[in-house]
C-alpha cells in the first residue's frame, strides 16, 4: 500500500486537521469529527450530511454557504455515529430544523434515524432524505435497495439553495426528495481501491478487465467485462441510466465524477463520448460538472449521474454556492 | 495500461471534445488545439499559456475571466507548436498585446520564442515570462535550469487579475515575473505515471520506495528513498523549499497539488503536516489551495508550491476568477 498517510489509524484525524488548516471558513469539531460552515444560518433550515470517509470532497468539501451546514465524517468506508450527527445538529440548528441527507447504506440509514430521535429529544426538528440512485444493482450484501452515489451532491446543492432562500423544513425536504427521485447514476471501475486499515486492494481486477456498475466502496457491479474503449463504456453507462428513467423532454444536469485515481484528462475523454451518447438519445444536458466529486479512495474509474431537472431546479442549481469543492456566483 | 480512453492516438482530441462539451463558456479550436475564453477582453492584455497535455486542469482549466485567455494543448508531455501559439495569439489579442506564460522546458521555451516572432510578424506585441520554480534539480536531461511547475498556476491567476484591471503589457509582465521569481516548488512521487502512447509506466518505483523531487513528467528527482510517513515527507518538502528562499516576514500563498492518482483525503493528510511544518519555521500562510491543479497523468504523489506574496499580490489573488478549475468572487 502506497499512500500519503502517517498511519492507517490516523488517516481521518489527520485529514480533518488538514481541512481545518486549509479552510479558515470552516470549523472542525475534531472530537466529534464534524465539519461546520462558518457562514450565517440564522432562522433558516440547516442541512447536514455525512457518511464514511474516502469519498472526498463528498461531504466536507460541500460545506459552506448555499450547500451543507455540516458534514459528519465516519472512518473510511464506515458510517458516522448517531452521536456525531447529534453534535452536528446541535451545532447548526437555528430553530428552523435540520435536514439529514443520507446515502442509502444500512449503517448510515440506521444511524441517521437514531440521530433524528436523539435530536428530537433535544428539541431539534429534523427530516431526512435518502438518496438511492445507483441503477447498477437493486440489492447487494452492502445495501438494502439501491446504493446512494452522485445524486447526493445534487441534493446537497439544490436543497442547500432552497434552504438559503428561507424555505421551511417541509419545503426543503420536498425539494430534496424531488431531486433524489429524479437522479440516476452508474459507475465503472478499472482498478480496486485500497482501504488504509486493510492495506491491500478491496478486490482483484485483472489487468484487462473492468467492473461495470461498481459501488463506491468497491462493491460488485453488474458485470465484469474486458476493458473497453471510452466510447463503449460511455454508451453502456448512458444506456443503463436512461433505461431506468426517461431523461428526454426536460433539461438535464450531468455529473461525471472521477473515482479518485483517474486523472481529469481521462474524465474529459469519457465526457466527450457521454455527451454524444446523450445527444443521440435526445437528452438535453443543461448543466454539467466534470471532475473528482464523489470518489472511492484511489480507485480508477468514473461514475455518471443524470438528474431530470426543470427550470426551478436549474435556478436552484445556479444559485450562488461557496464551498471548497463547488463554488460559483451566478 | 488501464485508462478511460479510446486510443492512445486520440486522447488529446477526445479530451478537447470533452472540454468543449462540458464548458459552453469556452471555445475550442480543435484544429489548432487551443482552448479560448469567451469572456470579453477588449482593450486589455491577453494571457496565453500552454504546454504538453497530461497536467490537467493546467492549462485549459484555467482559461476564463480573470485568468488565461487561451491555452495551447500539446500532445501528452509534448510541447505545443509555434503555430498553435500563434493561432492562440491571433484569437485573443485585442491590440493590447499578449503575455506568454511558459514553463521552463526546452521545447516549450523554444516554441514560445518562435511564436513571439511569428506574432510580431503579424503585428501582435508579445512578452514572455518563464516559470522555473522546481527546487528539486537545477538541470536535468529534460530541462536547462529549473523545471516549471506549480508556480505557473499562481502566475496565471495573479497576472490574469492584473490584466483584468487593464494594466499594460509591461505592467502585467512585471507582475508575472515578480510571482515567478518568488515561487518555489517540490514534489514527491509514490508511483510512476503511464503515458498513453508508451503504454507502460515511465519509470520503475519499487513498492516500498518514493521519488523525492520528481518532475511532472516523471523526471528523476533528488533522491529515491524508502516510503515515509506524511509527516516526514511534509518536513522534507518544506525544508527544501524554505532553504531556497526566505518565506518568513511575508504572507505566503500555499498550493498543494495532487499529481493525478492521489485522492483528496491524502492531500489533506499531507497538508496538515505541511501547515505544521511551515508554522514551526515561522512561515505565515495567508491563502491555501489543496487539490488536483498541476498533475502528471495518473501519478500518485503531490507537489508543494509556496509563493512569497505581499498585500498587492494577495489582492490580485483574491480578485474574481471564473474558470472551470478555479472560481471565486471575493
Amino acid at each position: 500500500m502506497k499512500k500519503l498517510i502517517n498511519s492507517a489509524e490516523s488517516v481521518l484525524a489527520d485529514a480533518l486537521r488538514g481541512v481545518a488548516a486549509a479552510h479558515p471558513e470552516l470549523t472542525v469539531d475534531h472530537e466529534n469529527r464534524v465539519v461546520i460552515s462558518n457562514a450565517p444560518r440564522e432562522g433558516r433550515v440547516a442541512l447536514i450530511s455525512g457518511g464514511g470517509s474516502g469519498h472526498e470532497p463528498l461531504h466536507s468539501g460541500f460545506v459552506g454557504a448555499g450547500m451543507l451546514d455540516a458534514a459528519c465524517a465516519g472512518e473510511v468506508f464506515t458510517s458516522p455515529t448517531p452521536d456525531q450527527m447529534l453534535a452536528a445538529a446541535q451545532a447548526v440548528d437555528s430553530g428552523a430544523g435540520v435536514l439529514f441527507i443520507v446515502k442509502n447504506y444500512t449503517g448510515d440509514v440506521l444511524n441517521f434515524e437514531m440521530a433524528a430521535e436523539l435530536a428530537a429529544d433535544e428539541g431539534i426538528a429534523s427530516e431526512s432524505v435518502i438518496v438511492a440512485d445507483d441503477v447498477a444493482v437493486k440489492d447487494s450484501t452492502w445495501t438494502a435497495g439501491r446504493r446512494g452515489v452522485g445524486t447526493t451532491l445534487l441534493v446537497e446543492k439544490i436543497a442547500g439553495a432552497a434552504a438559503a432562500e428561507g424555505k421551511s423544513l417541509a419545503e426543503v425536504k420536498a425539494v430534496a426528495e424531488h431531486v433524489a427521485s429524479h437522479g440516476r447514476s452508474m459507475g465503472v471501475a478499472l482498478t480496486s481501491c485500497t482501504v488504509p486499515a486493510v492495506g491491500h486492494p478491496s478486490f482483484d481486477l485483472p489487468d484487462d478487465e473492468m467492473e461495470m456498475g461498481v459501488g463506491i466502496h468497491g462493491e460488485p457491479g453488474r458485470t465484469r467485462v474486458p476493458l473497453a474503449p471510452a466510447h463503449d463504456i460511455a454508451a453502456e453507462l448512458v444506456e443503463a441510466i436512461t433505461a431506468d428513467l426517461d431523461f428526454t423532454g426536460a433539461p438535464v444536469i450531468a455529473l461525471l465524477t472521477g473515482l479518485g485515481g483517474t486523472p481529469l484528462i481521462e474524465l474529459y475523454v469519457m465526457y466527450a463520448d457521454i455527451a454524444d451518447a446523450l445527444a443521440a438519445k435526445g437528452v438535453t444536458v443543461a448543466r454539467s460538472l466534470v471532475g473528482d466529486y464523489v470518489t472511492s479512495l484511489d480507485m480508477a474509474g468514473c461514475s455518471l449521474t443524470l438528474l431530470r431537472a426543470d427550470d426551478e431546479l436549474l435556478r436552484l442549481w445556479d444559485a450562488p454556492v461557496e464551498t471548497s469543492a463547488l463554488r460559483w456566483g451566478r
